[in-house]
């Protein structure tokens, strides 16, 4: 295979930038563009080696090269990483330089794609990696390193193992007809496949917490003017554990949407608009929030205690009849005008909570409810292997399905060849969020969506 | 010293991502987060080694972690380089891991101050780096990697060593007084202060070349509406060495209004206007060139060959009539209708280019002026140290007028320990440029706009 290159460094102004190589030519090809006091190809493996890069007589940069021989290396090829100083040129003069003695540039994903291709990881793992760099919250994180150390591959494998050994069950009888062989076999495919369904229901249920741990809970703060929805949702980011740390001109602006509400990711959608329309005058009102509510897994409807309930409140009511949703009886510290009664009429079991927000008075509560709804008791603080992965989510529904078609087929008579071709395809599509028997095409498609470098 | 912590990578979802750590604790702390085969107080320095980031039972990271031992390294301590995968959240993760197991956050240019009181390198040299990171060509990149290789140090070192000596002389003639001191000591500070002038004259030449190598010439297009301002722009851009490599979704915006003429960075500003405006409609002309004008070094005026000189170029030619200007006499494939003889007396000696931009006729005539104003013929291609920082070339010239000034006290008699003071000034006023006797709050106000991790 040609050897590839890449910058692996977020781009930007850094104090470090990595462009990194892989393939067989690794060594040699930094070995062109290097000056120390030692060759690269003459110092140890998982070392790390200063010196200048150079073109022609020209110094361009100094650099430290860390030199990692194949196959204990990130794609078991043979790895150079070049560490320079971390600008935009910098690391692009050195990538061209690495360019012009014979490496490609690689593809976005080509890195973790190899360590695929060459076996060291699987699909789900080699997902996980993206899932873990693209993370918005330490709980996305966890589910991705879970995915990366391979314990949904674990499960996979397992699953597919008691699979394989129930078509091996089926062969051994069909083979060897002395007893009433079809009656015995689908027995045999009842009391294997049963506990396969259990599992893959099981995987399923934490599908939706995965999902949610791993893009936020869309979540939708409405509400008629002046209700006080920016107080809640100052409120929220300011009780939130800060997701990053809080360095000078940095991430804050591109999380500050995100929120962390008791284990919970929160990702607020229209923020924009909530502070906007809140600032200066709000003319939109509940024709902004109807439009949030689209894409809202979650809403916070806000009411005002000091005023009854109008005819606008009774419009957002009935948008999110059917969803997730907390109710927020605020400004407790004006007199009661609302009726309370009606509130939890519309309610209609969902959670309640009051709340004085200006004062801080309630949020512990908010907070509860929130967790509550998501978090559905039991569940939480289990060492769950979350599935977030679309890819994988379809893939288990298509497997449940076919499990169920084959139990269903044991009841109904159905001849076991045509049982085990439902079998085989779950025992296949399990295998496909592995990596197993899937497509070239799939796979080049998959790694497209990897950032540059990796 | 207490042991430090930061991101070093560029911020953003990256491949990967370092989170470095500097001091007499750097290799204990990590320890206490890291787990692999091996301790890393035990490994060799300068190795990689792979392992996992644990938060007591719970891995948060995979990483690769350097470890190398003072002095040969960055800042001369101890420093540990955590490579893990760079998303956002995962550096901040393994960045609050080291900060609690011990680590301070590091202030920004924290480990180039270091390198700089641990006397590695000197302040011209650390201010370098800053450079490098931030260059914006390639040439700018140049400028600073000769400034981190040392070579204005150099250069500075050396004029104080003469200056040193000149006042070792002048002492020894006081000492010593058998002669006709006076005179004999004007004469051997004139002798000797000559060269060091002519060489602090020299640098200060490069200082010009140094600034626009580093900043980029500040080039504003100007002329009336429809003229082709646009196309010259696009023309520009197209034709320029792209300055960095076209990666998808990467730097192209940044970088956009950067172009690469002949060696000469132009950085094109009001780029924005010139698009709004020619694309829709131009309503504001000639009066959003003036504005452009404020800012710009150099002038690109454009004109349309197919019409007559109107008012507004001529006041256009009025407002430019003391900078350097390429006149561009564009639309050559439409019927000449401009007085080109009244142009060139407008021009008044500065270039004239006929151009056919939409042919692409003539860009390579526009270049050649380009290059020749800016390059004043015999500097281009010399290997000059090129003086570019702003605080370098004050210190410089205040150098330059106090030489000045003790050359000509001995020409007028000036008693010898007075015109003394003058050559040590200009002996500390050099020092400060390499970061000799510079006060603690200039070195922390020169560090403190590094960026973080460097």
């Amino acid at each position: 295979m040609d050897t590839i290159a890449a910058i692996s460094t977020a781009l930007g102004e850094g104090a470090i930038g990595i462009v990194r190589l892989s393939g067989d030519q690794a060594i040699d090809i930094s070995d062109k563009l290097f000056k120390g006091t030692t060759k690269l190809s003459e110092v140890k493996t998982h070392t790390i080696t200063y010196g200048h890069l150079v073109e022609g007589n020209e110094v361009i940069e100094e650099a430290m090269v860390t030199v990692m021989h194949g196959p204990k290396t990130y794609t078991r090829e043979n790895i150079v990483e070049i560490n320079c100083h971390g600008g935009l040129v910098s690391v692009n003069r050195v990538l061209q330089a690495a360019l012009s003695h014979g490496a490609r540039l690689a593809e976005p994903g080509e890195f973790t794609k190899r360590a695929f291709l060459n076996g060291r990881i699987d699909l789900s793992q080699a997902e996980g990696v993206m899932d873990l760099i693209r993370s918005k919250s330490d709980q996305a994180m966890n589910v991705a390193m879970r995915q990366v150390e391979g314990r949904l591959s674990g499960k996979i494998q397992h699953l597919r193992q008691q699979l394989l050994e129930t078509v091996a069950a089926v062969e051994v009888n069909i083979d060897y007809p002395e007893y009433d062989a079809e009656t015995m076999t689908q027995q045999i495919i009842r009391e294997k496949m049963m506990p396969v369904l259990v599992e893959i229901d099981h995987l399923l249920v934490t599908a939706k917490q995965g999902k949610v741990l791993r893009e936020g809970l869309a979540t939708a703060i409405i509400g008629r003017p002046n209700v006080g929805k920016s107080s809640l949702m100052n409120s929220l980011v300011h009780e939130s554990k800060a997701i990053v740390t809080d360095i000078p001109g940095t991430t804050r602006d591109t999380l500050e949407e995100y929120v962390n509400v008791r284990g919970v990711p929160l990702r607020l959608i229209d923020t924009a608009g909530i502070r906007e329309t809140e600032d200066i005058v709000e003319k939109i009102g509940v024709e902004r929030s109807r439009k949030a509510l689209k894409e809202a897994e979650l809403i916070l409807l806000v009411l005002n205690n000091s005023e009854p309930l109008t005819m606008e409140d009774e419009a957002l009511f009935k948008a999110v009849e059917d969803m997730d949703v907390v109710i927020i009886v605020n400004k407790t510290d004006q007199k009661q005008a609302i009726d309370i009664k009606k509130v939890h009429q519309f309610a209609n079991g969902r959670p309640v909570v009051t709340t004085s927000l200006i004062h801080d008075e309630g949020v512990d509560q908010l907070e509860e409810a929130i967790k509550q709804l998501f978090f559905a008791g039991d569940i939480e603080g289990q060492d769950l292997t979350y599935v977030s992965n679309a890819r994988h989510i379809g893939l288990l529904n298509e497997a449940k399905r076919r499990a169920e078609d084959a139990l269903q087929a044991t009841e109904m008579d159905v001849p076991v060849d045509l049982i085990q071709i439902d079998v085989t395809r779950t025992w296949e599509l399990l295998g496909e969020i592995i990596g197993e028997d899937v497509q070239d095409s799939l796979i080049d498609q998959l790694f497209s969506q990897f950032c540059l470098g990796k």
